[in-house]
C-alpha cells in the first residue's frame, strides 16, 4: 500500500491558510481525545487480531457518522517508514501510531481515519484517539467539532467510561476526560528577550506544559512550542480549555509586547536579523532542516513585525510543513538518509519563496528598508 | 581646505571599471618609484621650510612635465583625518602620508599630486613618491606610464643617484631601483583548498612578499591580498617586474586550478557558500568592514565561476572601495566612530546591488540554480 495524500482533503493540513485567528503567532491549536471501546482489553495488551476487530468496529461506526463519512482509512501499519513519518511531519498520527520509535515499532491494527481536518487513530496507545487540528487559535471551535465527533461515534462503540474516574484509560495519565488541547504557537519576540524561560517556567505552575514542534521528548526548533494542558483528570473539558485559553492568551500578549521591546529598542538588529534569515533562504543552496526552521522564525517574525511586506503566513505554513525530512525526502524520491537532502530541500524554499517574491513588486524587499 | 574628490579625474580611481587583463581575479597592479631630490636633506629629518621648498620644486617641475601638467594638486596636511583616510582606501596615498599612524600624524608638507592613474606623493618618507595604478593585471604597461613620468619630472628635478647603488632612498631597503610593484590579487580558491599557506611560503622563497589590503601590517581580509617585489636592489626594473609577472601569472593558475577542484570535489558547497554571500549582501540591514570583504569575497568567486550570472565586476570593485569606513563615513557626513556605520553600509550595499539586480532578467539568481 502507498500513501496517495492527494485522497485526504486539502492534503491533510488544511490549517496551513493561516485562516484561524491569531494564525501569525499561533500557527494551529490541536484537541485530542483518548477514548476506550468498553469490554475488549486495551491495545497495547491486544493481540493482533483483537486489534483487527477494534479496527473493524471503529470504522464501521464511522461510516455511519455523518461527520467521519467520508474519512479516508489509511492504514498506518502497511506504509513504509518515510510515509509513515510524513503522516507525523504533518501532525496527523502520533510518533507512537506511526511507529516511529521504541522496540516495537509500528502496530499491527494501528489506522488513521481521517477528514483532513478531523481524524481517529486507532489502535495507538488507546483504542481510538479523536482528533481535531485547526488554523490558528480556535480551543472553543475545534472542541464543538470534536465533542460532536465524540458523540456520534460514542453512539454507535459505546466508550469505557467510570463514573469517578470517567474515560478509561490505558495509560492512568490520560484518564478522565481523555482530553489534550495543544497549539503550536511562534515565540521569538520571549526568546530574543530571554523570557522565555520565566515563561515557560511559569507555564508548569498553573498546569500547562511545553514540547518542541514534534511533541514528547522533541527538540524545540525555529522558536516553536507546542503547549498544552498536564492534566486531564478532576476537571471538566470545558475548564480545561478554558484554562489553557487564558493562558495562552496571555502567552500571545507576552510575546506581543516582547516584539514591540524589540523594535523599540534595537530596531536595526531585528531588522537585520529578519533580512538575513529572508535572504539566506531565498539564496542558499544546501539547507538543513533546523536551520531552515530557524530562519523561517526570523522571517515569520520579520511578517508579524511588518518588516516584510506582503509575504504570507500561508507560504511560511508551506514552507514548514514541506521542508520537513520525510517530505523533502519522498517529494524527490529519495530516502531519508540521502546526502542531498539539504541541497533538495534548499531548490524547494527557494522555488517557494521566488514564486512569493513574483506576486509583489519588482523591489519590494530592498526598496522597504 | 576640503578634498572634492569631483576634481579628480575619475574619482582618483579609474581602476574600477576592471577593464584591464584578469580584472576579476587581479583587482589592479600598481607601481611605485622612489626619489629624492639631489642636495636635499631626507623629509624625516627636513624642517617644515625644507619641505615647503621641496614640495615647491615638485609641483612647479610638475606643472612643465606634459603628463603631469594636468594633475590636481592635494595639501594632504590640510585635510581633516576622515579625508586623508579616504584617500589611503582608495589606495592613491600611503599611510605614512595620509598620517594614519605613527607619532608624528600627517607630516608639514605632504602633498599628493594626481591625474587619477599616476599620482606623485610629495614628502613621504622620500621627497617624491611616483605611483601608478591600473585595472586588472597590467606590470609593463604600468611601468612604461611611469617610466615617462620619471624620466620627464626626473629632467626638471634631478634625482639623487649615485652610480654604484642606483637611486638613494630614505631608508635603505628601498635603495636602488626604488621599485615596488603590487598587484592586488584574489584568491579565494587557494584559501578555501587551504593550500594558499603553502602558496604564501613559495613567494617569500622567490623574493615576493604578501600584505593585506591596507599594505604594510594589514590584516588579510577577504582573501584579497598584495603581492610585491621584497628586494629593490642588485636587479634592473625590467629584471624585477619581469620577475614579478612571472611569479603572479603562476598564483593566477594555481587559483584556477583550485577554483576547479572545488567546482568538482564540492559544487553544492561552493555554490551555497557563494549564494549564501549574495543574500546576505542583498538583504542585510549591518554589516561590519570585514564582513562585507568575506561576502564580496565569495560573490566574487561565485562570478569568477560563473555561478552568478551577470553581476558586473565593475559593481563588485565599487562595493569593495565605497563600503570601507572612510567612505561610508563621508558618504552620510558621520564621524568613523558612529555606531550607524553599520546599518548605513547595509543600505549603500543593498542600493548597489539592487541597482544591479534591476539591470538583470526578473528572476536572475533563484532561477540559474
Amino acid at each position: 500500500m502507498t500513501l496517495d495524500l492527494d485522497l485526504l482533503p486539502d492534503g491533510g493540513v488544511p490549517w496551513l491558510d493561516a485562516s484561524g485567528p491569531d494564525a501569525a503567532i499561533v500557527l494551529s491549536t490541536r484537541i485530542r481525545l483518548a477514548r476506550n471501546l468498553q469490554g475488549h482489553v486495551f491495545t497495547p495488551r491486544a493481540g493482533d487480531g483483537q486489534r483487527d476487530e477494534i479496527l473493524t468496529m471503529v470504522v464501521a461506526a464511522s461510516r455511519a457518522t455523518p461527520r467521519l463519512e467520508q474519512a479516508v482509512v489509511i492504514n498506518v501499519d502497511q506504509l513504509a517508514r518515510l510515509e509513515r513519518q510524513l503522516l507525523h511531519e504533518r501532525h496527523l498520527i502520533s510518533k507512537e501510531l506511526a511507529g516511529l520509535e521504541g522496540p516495537t515499532g509500528v502496530r499491527h491494527g494501528a489506522a488513521l481515519l481521517t477528514t483532513g481536518d478531523v481524524g481517529v487513530m486507532i489502535n495507538e496507545e488507546d483504542h481510538v484517539r479523536l482528533q481535531v487540528l485547526m488554523s490558528g487559535f480556535a480551543p472553543s471551535r475545534a472542541y464543538a467539532e470534536l465533542e460532536r465527533v465524540d458523540r456520534e461515534l460514542g453512539g454507535y462503540v459505546p466508550f469505557a467510561f467510570h463514573p469517578e474516574f470517567g474515560y478509561l484509560t490505558s495509560c492512568p495519565t490520560n484518564a478522565g476526560t481523555g482530553l489534550r488541547a495543544s497549539v503550536l504557537i511562534h515565540l521569538p519576540g520571549l526568546v530574543l528577550t530571554k523570557e522565555i524561560a520565566k515563561v515557560l517556567q511559569g507555564l508548569t505552575q498553573v498546569g500547562l506544559t511545553f514540547r518542541g514542534l514534534y511533541g514528547e521528548g522533541s527538540e524545540v526548533v525555529g522558536n516553536f512550542f507546542q503547549l498544552s494542558n498536564q492534566t486531564t483528570l478532576g476537571k471538566s473539558e470545558e475548564e480545561l480549555l478554558d484554562h489553557l485559553g487564558k493562558i495562552v492568551r496571555q502567552v500571545i500578549t507576552y510575546e506581543l509586547q516582547a516584539r514591540e521591546v524589540l523594535q523599540r529598542n534595537a530596531p536595526t538588529v531585528i531588522a537585520d536579523k529578519v533580512w538575513r534569515a529572508y535572504g539566506l533562504l531565498r539564496y542558499a543552496r544546501s539547507l538543513s532542516f533546523d536551520e531552515t526552521m530557524n530562519l523561517l522564525s526570523g522571517v515569520r517574525l520579520g511578517v508579524g513585525l511588518n518588516l516584510i511586506g506582503d509575504l504570507s503566513v500561508y507560504t511560511l505554513n508551506k514552507l514548514l510543513v514541506f521542508s520537513q525530512p520525510a517530505h523533502v525526502a519522498r517529494r524527490a524520491e529519495r530516502a531519508l538518509t540521502d546526502p542531498d537532502l539539504p541541497a533538495i530541500r534548499a531548490d524547494f524554499v527557494r522555488a517557494l519563496l521566488d514564486d512569493d517574491a513574483q506576486r509583489r513588486p519588482r523591489n519590494g524587499p530592498a526598496a522597504e528598508a
